[in-house]
C-alpha cells in the first residue's frame, strides 16, 4: 500500500512513520509512507497555501490550487485513482468497519490541514473521503491522519506478528475487553483472581466472558444491542443492570 | 500545565512535541513536555515490562510494578494529586468537554500501552481516568495521547495566537462549519458563491448559518437536538428534512 499524506508540518510525522509498527511495516516493504509538504506547490512569489475569507471573518482559508496541484502530482500515470481522504471535524466518523474498508485500497492520499479551513472546491472537486476521528477540536489534520493510518496499516496482512493478539482488539469481539493480570501474583497485597491460577479452563472462560459482558454493561451498554448473546446471558444481563439501576436509586 | 507520557516509544512523541502548537506553547513556558520510557523502571534483569497472562490465552500483559514506579516517580513531592489517564480502548470516549475539564488542571500523567493488555491493578489502583478517542483499533496508547494532549493544549490561555481561529471550531459552536472560500474567484470554472462577493454583510450572515444547519443535517443530524434554533430555523429544517427525505424515497 502507498500512503501520501499532504501537510505543511512534514515533521510531525516523521517520529511515528519511523517507529513501531509503522516503521516495522515501512522495513518490510508492505508499505510506504511518505510526507509531502504542499507548500512547496504553492504558485506564487510567498509560497502562500492560504488567503482571506471571502465574505469576512476571522482565521484563513487554505487555497485550492497548491493542493490540487499536490495531488495530482501524485496521481499515477496508469489512471487508477487512489482514495483522497480530508481529515476535517465535519467528516464522517472514524470507525473500525472504516479502517477494514480503507485497508482494501492500493494508494491512499491524505490532507491535513492546520489552524485553517479548506477552501470548499477541495471538499466538492477533489477529495472522495471526509473523515473526523472524534468530537473534539485539534489543532491539524496531522494526527488524525497518523491515527487512521495506523489502524489501516496494523490489517494488512504481515504487519502484526506474534506480539500482537487479540488483547487489544476491543472492537473487533463487539464487546470490552476482561480485565488481564500478570505476574506478581500478589502485588502490594493486591491479588489475582484465584479463578485465573486454578487451571481450570472452562472456569477462566466462562469467568472472562462474564467480565467482559459486566465491562460492556457499566461503560458501553449500547455496544451490548450488537452483539450476540446466549438466552442464559441475556436474562443474566437483565438481572444485572436491575440490580445496578436499584442500587443507584438507593444512594 | 506540566505533562508527562508513559510509554515504551519516547521517539514516536518527538516530531509532534517539537512542532506547530505544542512546540510554541513548550517555547512558551506554558506547558512542559516530557516522555517518560517506563522500561527505565523495570526492576528484572532483563528489563522485562511484560508477561505472560494468569489464565492463558494470547498477547502479553503489561506488568504493574514499573508502571506504578514510574508514576510515583513523577508525583510532585507537595503531595498534590495529578490526573493518572489511561489511554485504552475499553476508556470513556473523549470529547470536547473532557478536554476543556483537563486543562483546567496542573499536571496530567499518560499512560500509554503498545499492543498489549495492561494489569487490571493499574486499572483499578492507579489511574484516574481511563480514556478512549473513538472506536477504532490502534496498535499503541501514543497517538491517542497526542491527540488530547493536543486539544488540551490549545485551550490554555496563551497558546493559540491569532494564526488560530474560530474556523476549526466545529464543535465549539455545536454546528458544523459552513463552506469557506477564499481566492482565486474563479477556480478551474468553479466559482465563489455570488453571495459571498456581494459585500451584503446581513445577507452573509444569513447565507453562512443556513449552510452550517444544511450539513449538520445532511452529516450529523443528532447534533441539531443540542443546537439553540429560532422558531423559523425549525421550520425551515423540518421542511427540508422532509424534502429530502421524500427525494430520497423517490431514487
Amino acid at each position: 500500500m502507498k500512503i501520501d499524506v499532504l501537510t505543511l508540518f512534514p515533521e510531525m510525522l516523521e517520529g511515528v512513520f519511523g517507529a513501531s509498527i509503522l516503521g516495522k511495516a515501512k522495513e518490510k516493504g508492505i508499505v510506504s509512507l511518505n510526507a509531502v509538504n504542499f507548500r512547496d506547490y504553492a504558485n506564487n512569489k510567498h509560497n502562500t497555501v492560504d488567503d482571506y475569507p471571502y465574505g469576512g471573518g476571522g482565521g484563513m482559508v487554505l487555497k485550492p490550487d497548491p493542493i490540487f496541484a499536490a495531488v495530482e502530482d501524485l496521481l499515477p500515470e496508469n489512471g487508477a485513482k487512489p482514495r483522497i481522504v480530508l481529515m476535517c471535524p465535519q467528516g464522517e466518523t472514524f470507525t473500525q468497519r472504516k479502517a477494514e474498508e480503507l485497508s482494501g485500497e492500493q494508494h491512499l492520499i491524505f490532507i491535513c490541514g492546520h489552524y485553517e479551513g479548506y477552501d470548499e472546491r477541495i471538499r466538492q472537486h477533489l477529495v472522495t473521503d471526509e473523515l473526523s476521528i472524534g468530537d473534539y477540536v485539534l489543532t491539524g489534520g496531522e494526527l488524525p491522519a497518523m491515527v487512521v493510518i495506523d489502524s489501516v496499516v496494523r490489517l494488512l496482512p504481515g504487519v502484526l506478528g506474534n506480539e500482537s493478539s487479540a488483547v487489544t482488539d476491543s472492537f473487533s469481539t463487539g464487546l470490552l475487553e476482561y480485565p488481564h493480570y500478570t505476574r506478581p501474583v500478589s502485588f502490594r497485597g493486591w491479588d489475582v483472581p484465584e479463578v485465573l491460577v486454578s487451571g481450570h479452563h472452562a472456569k477462566i472462560e466462562a469467568w472472562r466472558r462474564e467480565q467482559s459482558l459486566l465491562r460492556t454493561l457499566e461503560r458501553r451498554p449500547e455496544l451490548l444491542e450488537l452483539v450476540e448473546l446466549t438466552a442464559k446471558e441475556k436474562v443474566w444481563l437483565e438481572a444485572e443492570r436491575k440490580r445496578r439501576s436499584e442500587q443507584k436509586a438507593s444512594e
